[in-house]
């Protein structure tokens, strides 16, 4: 088994190009594999200034279906009713999470939230991912594959890593988010910048109006465990630099250094001047896959000694402002 | 062989002791378990206070042997030449690393500097980890075992994750450190919180005196490209929170962005009232054994679904203040 295995990434090494670095592949991305992020995937959190009066503005993507969608909904609806104006930044642990939402626990929700249920926080995983996984399972375990052809045998060698996660039988970039599956599953998973829902005990999973986002090493263990609904893709700075919270779990101790929230929006309910305006790459394309084998194996002038894998979370999809 | 990996995994679940959080099985290991940092392997970096005029202290722990040797002799000999003292904070890179050091790069180096090499990065596996790896491939390929003891199959299994790593054959933490391995030969992993030494390009090693430590996600691509030489084990929000630096790298723009070190001393030379002193929990235990069971597959009352495995990067090691 191992034998093979290390055949197959022979194989893949052996016409080698001239190496580029992962920023230099996404540099030379065609426009067409760049996706519109729409109005209404866009929430905008502005805080009010720090001691610098520096703006401090948090641009979020939400996920797109099938994932999460109940709490999306509502994070729509609370958005809408404005509910997070004048909430706050109340916890901030470090290596952990910075979380926000009402600090009094008292204020009402709107009207016309869905229910949401724990069942969500995975969903079947897709034909293709099972389909992708299978191949890629063929190749390492069975020493065989069902192909002679010796591009396909590369690419397939390539993908390897995502059979080598420590909480899943397998990863893989779905429709731009990182996501894991076991047999027959699929679930987000969290790495640093993406934002999940604050909820008490199980069956009880949140309404969306408690959110947080990861600024630390990945917490993997809380996949599965809360619902994971979208991504910091601009001004996480404004999260990761604050103060750490001193009382447990990173909660601030003195009310007077929560961070005020002044307004949380769709990008859609902003006048279009005010939009901000970002792309992601398709994890669909063939750049993106070049600039995944790049991450897995750096190449690059500093790099002696390219990995040979990757964590899915050290593999970052590309955001970037609309040109 | 994916039957008997979960037959396995089922067959350890089955006598279900009532789960304990980790931190539970951190605060009931024996005193024994615990072992004292010596002196000469801490460092404490005194910073500038900050704008609220607050003390900001950083507590770092140095490699014991076989690990990085000749950089940690000569980060002693900076130490005790007081070399750092005036320098400072220059690069604080978010989800990446902060780093510190001469901004001049004109500071003349003490005499009595080791040369240091890049074949340094790695070194021979010791034979016991082999053995556990050898024990745990047996156990999840061949899907046999060579003892029929249902507790040592029970530990097997549960030991498993550490084939699953993406960068390495296996991972295992060694003499309190986490640690990587391929066929024969191991290395220290970029972890949160982990010091590397600065270096320019191939063969250049890097000297000691540029150091880092990281604050995101771990950076495992540069593991075995990077020499690791120690972890922060308190007071790393000092670092974490600072303010992201605007130009390439993270570096700081304007020279008055950069925080001034006052001093980095080795304990042992501080008189003995000012030192720190910090254990960290053996790795070699029992209550370790236990505690990263607890990180894989957390019981405790929040969780719905163990993981059923864990990154080495989020099973950090405990470390306390002594008692």
């Amino acid at each position: 088994m191992l034998i093979t295995l290390l055949a197959l990434q022979a194989a893949a090494q052996a016409p080698a190009p001239a190496p580029k670095a992962p920023s230099e592949i996404i540099a030379a991305a065609p426009a067409a594999d760049w996706i519109d992020i729409a109005p209404d995937d866009l929430l905008v959190m502005q805080l009010a200034p720090g001691a610098s009066g520096k703006e401090r503005r948090v641009v979020i993507q939400l996920m797109p279906p099938p994932f999460s969608q109940s709490w999306i909904a509502n994070i729509r609806t609370l958005a809408k009713a404005h509910w997070w104006d004048g909430t706050s930044i109340n916890r901030v642990q470090d290596n952990y999470v910075v979380q926000w939402g009402d600090a009094t626990e008292k204020k009402s929700l709107p009207t016309g939230l869905a229910s949401t249920s724990e069942k969500e926080y995975q969903l079947p995983a897709p034909s293709e991912t099972i389909e992708a996984r299978r191949k890629g399972l063929e190749a390492q375990f069975q020493g065989s594959v069902s192909t002679k052809d010796k591009a396909e045998l590369e690419k397939l060698a390539k993908r390897l890593w995502r059979l080598r996660d420590p909480y899943a039988l397998s990863v893989e970039h779905f429709r731009g988010w990182p996501t894991a599956m076991n047999q027959a599953d699929m679930w987000p998973v969290h790495c640093y910048g993406m934002i999940g829902v604050g909820r008490g005990l199980s069956p009880d999973a949140g309404s969306g109006a408690e959110l947080y986002t990861v600024i630390g090493h990945a917490p993997r263990h809380l996949d599965r465990n809360i619902a994971v609904v979208g991504r910091v893709v601009e001004g996480i700075e404004h999260l990761s630099s604050l103060p750490r919270g001193t009382g447990a779990l990173g909660f601030y101790e003195d009310p007077k250094q929560r961070v005020p929230i002044v307004s949380i929006r769709l990008a859609s309910e902003l006048p279009e001047g005010e939009r901000p305006r970002m792309q992601y790459l398709s994890t669909e394309t063939a750049s993106f896959a070049a600039y995944a084998d790049a991450r897995a194996n750096r190449k690059d002038a500093f790099f002696n000694i390219p990995a040979g894998g990757a964590d899915i979370c050290n593999v970052p999809v590309p955001i970037r402002r609309k040109l």
